[in-house]
């Protein structure tokens, strides 16, 4: 049976199971056991947030989740490493693809946003992120972030003739949002729109674009603060490879592939904005 | 004085005044006449919709704004070409920036939303996107379409120290979204997250990152439909481009640079997903 992202047609959030069998019996969330569902090549199509991870965080409208492996089912305590393989994986293409996420919600979970018995469907959300931490137990875990999705004040229902291939049951999620603050466009202003990374400017009919790029993330759990010393000016692509990990800074302020270890290049200054080393080392700190 | 992009802090959304001249005094919309207040080398602050030009829309939580020159002010009728130019290339600037722009309706716009009399600041919008069209009156109007903001979920309170440089009033927009849908995602993977223009494909640790792009764009009012032939496989600098007009896409499928008119690269195309001329000739009537 093919896998099945966004929504089941029957089931409405806040739709409540009394056990994983109604869960998977529903089509909602099919493992009777795995608190994630998905595959790495295909992407997670729902998660179980119940409380088994010593290190989850819930925050009602945004979960903070803990990936698989490494942990003693009996306490939830981390007793080795966890990899970035199986439903970890699965949650990290989700991420990078858009793709929707069923998240249920059980019983044990965090007393303020989850049901008093069984388990509750709440809704799509999707992962705004992914990057590695040390738990407390002290060893390595992969977290997400998701974010409840809304549809978007501009979205337009689907329509037009169905398309070919058959993508199944149809959704629309969030892959991406850029924001903008002040203090990101005056860094953007600084570099005239020059990526700091690869030094391309795209030009457009108003001038340049470019993308103020968080070092330390913003939001939850991070808390990245929005000031300058925190911020790069770059093009959409690096800002991408920055956040998922592709590339990283060293306190040299040389761009790193990751995964080779190669360096790209230098990253480019501008006088009057240099990054924090600091953010540059949490942001490594996600990733190594 | 400069600028101020953003909230006015004595000024909460939903606040009333009689005249232009106190919404100039309360720093809401200097201008006395002009609906547009910005400049082209810093974009638009805030805008007045007061049903001025016949090609206005108006559906509350979007507006889409007609760009100024051409018209005549007793009959509101256009009777010459727009340029991007002042208040127009303000507002494209705003959307290439993210920056926020206060909206303020009139009494003699729409009904549905806007004051029985005198003049209401409706908060912040951020140009969501912009492009050429005919008006009614045949001549050519720019046209912009102003999304609603509303802080994100995953949003932090700025905090942290103040930085460097001043940026003055605080602000958070969004300056791009971007969705997935299951019919993006299709064509994603059809090429292997490969992008269409300029064959790079992003690496992360889940694989590849692509963007699909909807030639025609979604939303009104382009209504572009979900569908595969509507859809391209992008990285983000190209998705940025296109969106923003800055490549079009000739019916022999090439690509071609807009302002020069260079033929850049032919389309990369894979088996069983063409785009429809129809969708690639919708896209060039917002640029040409």
């Amino acid at each position: 049976m093919p896998r099945t992202f966004g929504s089941i047609s029957a089931v409405p959030p806040g739709a409540i199971f009394n056990s994983r069998r109604e869960l998977a019996d529903a089509g909602v969330h099919r493992p009777l056991q795995a608190g994630i569902s998905g595959s790495g090549a295909e992407g997670a199509d729902s998660i179980v947030v119940s409380g088994g991870y010593e290190d989850d965080a819930d925050y009602g409208d945004v979960v903070v989740y803990t990936g698989h492996g490494g942990n003693d089912p009996g306490s939830g305590k981390q007793v080795a490493d966890q990899i970035l393989e199986r439903g970890n994986l699965a949650l990290a293409r989700s991420s990078d693809q858009g793709l929707p996420v069923r998240v249920v919600r059980g019983a044990g979970g965090d007393p303020a946003f989850s049901p008093a018995s069984g388990y509750r469907y709440d809704g799509l959300f999707f992962v705004a992120e992914y990057w590695q931490d040390i738990g407390k137990s002290g060893y390595r875990v992969w977290r997400f972030r998701l974010v409840q999705d809304q549809p978007s004040a501009n979205e337009t229902p689907a329509g037009g003739p169905a398309p070919g291939g058959d993508p199944g049951v149809k959704y629309s999620t969030v892959q991406r949002v850029v924001r903008n603050t002040a203090v990101t466009q005056w860094v953007k202003e600084l570099h005239d729109f020059v990526c700091q990374v690869c030094g391309e400017r795209l030009q457009t009919d108003s001038g340049g674009y470019a993308e103020g790029a968080h070092i330390r993330p913003r939001g939850r759990p991070h808390n990245g603060p929005d000031v300058i010393k925190n911020v790069l000016c770059l093009c959409p692509n690096d800002h991408v490879r920055l956040d998922r990990g592709a590339i990283v800074i060293s306190d040299a302020l040389e761009v790193v592939d990751r995964r080779t270890g190669t360096v790209e290049t230098g990253l480019r200054l501008a006088r009057g904005h240099r990054p924090d080393l600091q953010f540059l080392a949490y942001q490594r700190s996600l990733w190594k």
